[in-house]
């Protein structure tokens, strides 16, 4: 069996992190890896049903989030996770929960600017949450904690989506992860 | 990649839930499958801490443990869960996710009697709730709905551990899961 990973692609919304883990996902399956991306809608309805934006509720979740990854990590899946996780504590924790199993994990930092993420508005979420229809936007009115090390940093402006592929498919090469 | 596969072990504190799936894990692992164990009380704590006893949390519960083991099995991990599962319509939503992405699932009853459990009362629960300090035992307070067609059902009531796990590892067999 190969060795599994989790690889957290943490960021705001609109960042470019689930078209990157899918691009990725794509070639580790290529190369006839076991993949799974561990979509955030998913998880909320499979996990975390009722949990909504507050601080404790976000931590909640990524603690599960993280729980679940590292399982499947464990069993030499690599596991991919788009998921905001904004708390740099939090996303430490879970970290700390891979280190103590002894399972392999990378934090990406998908650090495209907030402008451009409004520009991009993927879900429409910054046009309601300036129109006053939504609250709890994370980097709107809502923290987020920018990574202070990742293991690897992408800013997508003017980037395209298969060099950043490209860039953590080297990044796991390097790690023996591939 | 060998193909995955749910097997729920439902039954009462006492049962042997655990004990058997600690045996079939040990064979399994022996053949060189990928296996885990998803243990009722690291789980609780990894994706259900604040849930309690009642039916609509021991419900939930049940779900996301289903969640967890499907996706593991669905990449080729064999998950046993020794986990009450209470609810017989709740366990059958479990098994319709499973069928819901083509993933094995297999439901085994310990169908090891209350008395028996009683008198074993290996984590003093029994004792506990015979005075009064302890309530929503299942079995005692709270149902237990027993599964009306298991694929397999094991009453461990004189019978050895390694005859139960010889018997779940056949049923594996017979339908193409080792």
């Amino acid at each position: 069996m190969s060795r599994g990973a989790t690889v957290w692609l943490t960021g705001l919304s609109g960042a470019g992190k689930t078209t990157i883990a899918v691009a990725v996902a794509e070639r580790l399956r290529a190369a006839g890896r076991e993949v799974e991306v561990l979509d955030g809608d998913e998880l909320r309805r499979g996990l975390s049903a009722g949990l909504g934006f507050s601080r404790d509720d976000r931590d909640t979740h990524v603690r599960r989030v993280g729980f679940v990854a590292e399982l499947l990590a464990r069993h030499g899946v690599i596991a991919l996770v788009p998921v905001i996780a904004p708390y740099a504590s939090t996303r430490d924790e879970v970290r700390a929960h891979h280190d103590a199993h002894g399972t392999g994990y990378l934090e990406v930092h998908v650090a495209t600017a907030l402008a451009e993420c409004i520009r991009r508005d993927v879900k429409g979420l910054y046009a309601r949450a300036a129109a006053g229809e939504l609250t709890e936007m994370t980097g709107v009115d809502d923290p987020y904690e920018e990574p202070d090390k990742p293991d690897l940093r992408l800013d997508t402006t003017g980037t395209d989506i298969a060099a950043a592929a490209r860039r953590v498919m080297e990044l796991l090469t390097e790690r023996g992860m591939t």
